[in-house]
């Protein structure tokens, strides 16, 4: 049954179970080696295509936002040196919020799937849940062109979410194999029109989307493991590897030509995006112990900061229900907030003397750099400009830089900590792709630098080093990865010696936010109201039986069929997946003959393979009116509709046979199986359907069918309300 | 059934599928939070534990490795340097001789299963395959040992291997909570007294194995993932992080301690082995071509190593057979062969006069070093001496070694490579503890510095960086792992800008290989016997249905039966589950109540739970005679025998009552479903029986039972010869 979920997006769910009808069958014994190899070849193709658009767009996207980024703050920078305080905060502030009020306008009116992080969908993607406009083309274009606005207008966003959902976006639309409306498809392709390669080629998509976006390419692949997927195989490993692998090459080719001046502001930055290699790394019992704090504080401000996302997401649902114009004037809102704490916050800092070891550094001129001249007499610099008046990029970059243990003063990271870990807070759920990376490695990074810095004395670590621990911790207590945040976060530094430090600020700081809520993507997939197949099953659902979760009248078609009695129930009922019954005389008594899916019935009434009375019909027979590709399944949203037969009044009186569609082996489970069992069969398997088969004999062969939603807690919760603990 | 395998050791199968019966569900329901709590804490603290025990041992055996082996050529060192040629020549092969004859007798006579890599039988575990001996506590110590004086004797062999199976030996016995029989069991270890626990412990003991040997914790991680698991949760990779982290921690703080001298010969080498970060990587498009060629011939070379690795196996198992002193004699055998290569070969080249600017460094003085002055004069050294006559990490570490272009001459590589790879070949499959990672590590490390000097004027890469890819390429071309193969080679080196490069030639020398054969640890699975369950099914499957594989007659049980029946099936049968059958009058008709397993049978027959008529008998009564932890699995062979069962000629002839035993919701697959899908099930959820169910009414409620036995290939192959393509 369609589910209305967010947005009143029709949720649908995907078909990850390989239908074995005689169809299928006869196709793929139809199909010779070249056949397969074609096949094979394809699909590494396809990954490696996948990995190469990927990069281009992530690379497209960070020079985008160097350039309209750097060149606001460059005007504004110099109309500071002039001492023209007002103009600049007007051009400032201008800048900022046309930035985003366009990305605003664009969210709300073409793709409101394409605000957030979209790491959330993507995963409900991958759980099996299909709501139609998460993957669109409307949403890729918004996602990227609404992604690179964001953060030139400087909220407090990362483009690395997004990136995850462009990736999905990029591979869901080569896997779909161009538009059959407008002739392109390409006949190769039609072996790719099933979920479960859909499915396989999104994956790599979401692991390239955090390779390109952190040039990690080890990291993606683990992300894409931890985070992303609900089913894993070890051949998807060896092809997201592939795929993440093209976009490190393809990503390190374009920066080296960047390198030669061609890109623009574009600046700084190897493949390696922090690179402090050059750092010393000993340390001690009593570093270990600083650490340890720093794990712990780390999990509960990334608990608290769940918690205050998940509030203010709720509140900001409530003004975005009221239409397109409320989504834009709390975006803007939001945005004015933010340019007047970057622009005014630094006014309230004293000027710091420039060391004279670094004359010609200090003050910064250009747009990169540690020491932002902003309001401050020559010689001098404003540290929190050096935070706030900056990318974000170059703010985590000025956070992680090692040996500069005078330059933030302990006043100047609170400010800067409290601001960011507010805004962020407050940026996430406004209409504006927007990721939540960094925004908590941001708040981590100065965070971890305030515990160093306050604890000086004490630790002779690296304030740098602080600063990372304190992004790991962050990142540990807000989403909840362990072995992808500490691979992402070696790659992002290269510097294999912290390894042990990361990983003990990530499980302590896991560790003490688990034991307060969800992570962060887990709460929203939730929030946003996807039935998502949790791998262990409730207790609750042990003292139940699946028989008790079956609901509604079962509906169930004879094996050959009237056309109109087939019609009139897809027209009248939103089920999927029909029961297929093999009746006397054909059968000694009723049993069951198996499974046939609304797609496929759809597809043979379209072909009007009818017969005058109860007639069998041949796989042969059907495929010479049909081609295997038309039983394929379409993209979310574009397969036919019940709506768009049309049979004549005789049409409807004559016999379909539904044997050749029918999948002989559906997976079934007996009445008095318990109900976690078959959640079990259900989640382990990914399936879509489940028949529930009678334990005694002489009753109906089959008495119900599960799908997801039967396995929903809420809807357990709804029909035993007592016996189930909230 | 059992399954006899290799060694003559009963195979039986591991229930992952936990079975929840009355008794299970009223121990369940009766456990407080408390003891909930103290579960997960346990949980965690083993895992914990584990990780702090491996890296123990792992150090220890590389502190002994580095000491015997050092001594050994230190001593005939000093001996070479008073020219008394053939006295070192003695000592060498006797030490050597001594030491594999002393590593083959331990292997032979106290513990057979420790021979090998230990990989292969890990797999196998974790797949669902107990094979009794695999995790002993003999193994384990022989293991240990045995991998220690194999090493020591300088066979080409590595202990990284023989580190994954210690790891899982090392879980698998604190996983067990100590003995029973000696009175030492921790009362709290009994929640963990099942095959699901066992098996994420051991898959944390595997990883803590990879991370102890290359001090690679996140190569471990996903070493586990990658090779040797079956199944993977996501809560799965989270606890076997924090066991390698622990491992991490635990050798850093060693190593540190190491490096004030504590440790006899333990010589260099941080947490990183083979620290190379000084290396400058800028690649141009000539260099990819280079890499590619090497990834080539990389994959060709390791397709033809599993080949041969395949062939000699055969070969000495034949021999192997024989009796434990023709293992000796075989070891000793190789280890002469292997002596004279090393000894002997360095005497064919000539001396090559010390590079002036290296004055002081060459000759190299002590053991480690990249300059053995061998047989040579004064200022001289011997190129082949510095590789052969030098323990394998060194040779390694000599090969990987940067900006020495001149050092090693193509001849000198040329033997080098062609000794080390047959000497791999060889040694594999002799009888004691020998990992592959070293061999091929070796090789190929060798291959690719070959290959750079060749190609010196073509590319300009480091030759160092050569020996790296090529170590890299035989690693995938071998074993055709990636992403971990890849972690585990940047954590060696520590150089993460040469991350694309590495994934370049994995992929391409993979991909290669599996054009020829497959993997060599999933070959010896297979030529061990083992019945592992594939990820896909085979296609012939597709054909044949759950009940064409049905075999023998199935036995099964009243609900209420006859001790005297019940002991003598148990006495006259190997099944290890039985169908439940609820029989008039307590059913209309003759209907599934549900499984048995023989060992639950056992414990209640031991427990004398009899009744003189047919009647019911609580799960509450059960508990006033027995402890839930009665029915608790027992270690690899440690349970109950039906032997052990004494009963008197009067209680056979009572009823026992199985409902409080009997699993309610047993997997069934109904008899015409697709042979592939009833194994796409059995393989997903990790079962160990499934019931078939009949498709029409008025027969036996359960037509039979598939177990793992009948999903074999070669079982299918010998039931339809014709049917079914090889």
């Amino acid at each position: 049954m369609a589910i209305v979920g967010v947005n009143n997006c029709p949720i649908e769910s995907l078909d990850y179970e390989v239908v074995e009808n005689e169809v299928y069958n006869q196709d793929w014994r139809s199909r010779g080696k070249l056949q397969i190899f074609q096949y094979q070849v394809l699909k590494w193709a396809l990954a490696l295509f996948v990995g190469l658009v990927v990069a281009l767009i992530g690379f497209f996207s960070n020079i985008t936002v160097e350039n309209i980024a750097g060149f606001k703050l460059l005007l504004t920078s110099n109309l500071m040196l002039q001492s023209r305080y007002m103009a600049a905060f007007v051009v400032y502030i201008g800048c900022s919020t046309a930035l985003a009020a366009a990305a605003a306008a664009l969210c709300a009116y073409i793709a409101p799937a394409a605000a957030g992080s979209g790491i959330p969908e993507v995963k409900a993607y991958l759980n099996g849940i299909d709501a139609h406009s998460i993957l669109a083309p409307s949403t890729l274009l918004v996602k990227i062109v609404g992604s690179i606005l964001g953060v030139s207008a400087g909220f407090v966003v990362g483009k690395e979410g997004p990136m995850v959902h462009i990736g999905a976006c990029v591979a869901s639309l080569l896997g779909q194999g161009g538009s059959r409306k407008y002739g392109l498809t390409w006949n190769w392709i039609r072996y790719f029109k099933n979920d479960l390669d859909r499915r396989d080629l999104i994956t790599c998509g979401a692991a390239a989307g955090v390779a390109a976006a952190f040039r990690a390419p080890v990291g993606g692949v683990l992300f894409a493991l931890e985070e992303v997927t609900s089913w894993w195989r070890s051949a998807l490993l060896w092809r997201t590897f592939s795929t993440t692998a093209v976009v490190a090459m393809v990503l390190r080719a374009l920066i080296n030509y960047c390198r030669s001046g061609h890109c623009g502001l574009f600046g700084k930055g190897g493949l390696i995006m922090f690179d402090l290699s050059s750092r010393q790394a000993t340390y001690t019992a009593t570093d270990l112990a600083t650490v340890m704090l720093l794990g712990i504080l780390g999990g509960l401000l990334g608990a608290l900061f769940n918690f205050l996302v998940d509030g203010i997401l709720r509140v900001y649902s409530l003004l975005n229900e009221k239409g397109e114009r409320y989504k834009i004037i709390l975006t803007v809102t939001i945005s004015v907030i933010t340019s007047c704490c970057t622009f005014g916050l630094p006014w309230l800092t004293t000027c710091t003397p420039c060391p004279p070891e670094l004359a010609g550094k200090c003050p910064t001129i250009g747009r990169s750099g540690n020491f932002k001249n902003f309001q401050c007499p020559p010689g001098h610099y404003n540290a929190l400009a050096s935070l706030f008046f900056n990318t974000n990029d170059d703010a985590i970059r000025n956070l992680f830089s090692a040996g500069t243990h005078g330059e933030f003063g302990v006043s100047t990271l609170l400010t800067f900590f409290t601001t960011v870990y507010t805004l962020g807070i407050l940026t996430y759920g406004v209409a504006v792709p927007s990721g939540l990376f960094i925004p908590v490695i941001l708040a981590g990074a100065s965070f971890g630098r305030l515990i160093g810095t306050l604890l000086g004395s004490i630790s002779g670590l690296d304030l740098g080093l602080f600063a990372l621990l304190g992004a790991a911790s962050f990142l540990g207590g807000t989403m909840r990865m362990t072995v992808s945040v500490c691979v992402i976060l070696l790659e992002l530094t290269n510097d294999l010696h912290l390894l042990p430090l990361i990983m003990l600020v990530l499980l302590i700081a896991k560790t003490v936010a688990d034991c307060f809520n969800k992570g962060v993507y887990e709460q929203m997939v939730r929030m946003k109201g996807f039935p998502f197949l949790e791998v262990h099953a409730e207790p609750c659902m042990r003292s139940l039986v699946a028989s008790d979760v079956v609901s509604g009248p079962l509906v169930t078609f004879s094996s050959v069929e009237r056309v109109g009695t087939v019609v009139e129930t897809l027209r009248h009922t939103g089920h999927n997946g029909f029961p297929v019954i093999e009746e006397p005389p054909s059968a000694p008594a009723p049993e069951l003959c198996g499974l046939v899916l609304r797609s496929h019935l759809l597809v043979l009434l379209q072909g009007r393979i009818f017969t005058r009375g109860r007639a069998k019909t041949s796989a042969g027979e059907v495929f010479r009116t049909l081609a295997p590709f038309d039983f394929a399944k379409a993209g979310s949203g574009k397969g036919l509709k019940v709506e768009d037969l049309e049979l004549t009044p005789e049409e409807m009186d004559m016999y379909v046979d539904l044997h050749p569609i029918t999948n002989r082996s559906p997976y079934t489970v007996v009445e008095n199986m318990s109900l976690a069992k078959a959640a079990g069969l259900f989640r382990g398997l990914g399936l879509r359907h489940m028949c529930v088969v009678p334990k005694t004999q002489g009753r109906s062969p089959v008495v119900g069918i599960l799908t997801r939603h039967d396995f929903m807690p809420q809807y357990i919760r709804g029909l035993y309300p007592n016996t189930i603990p909230r």
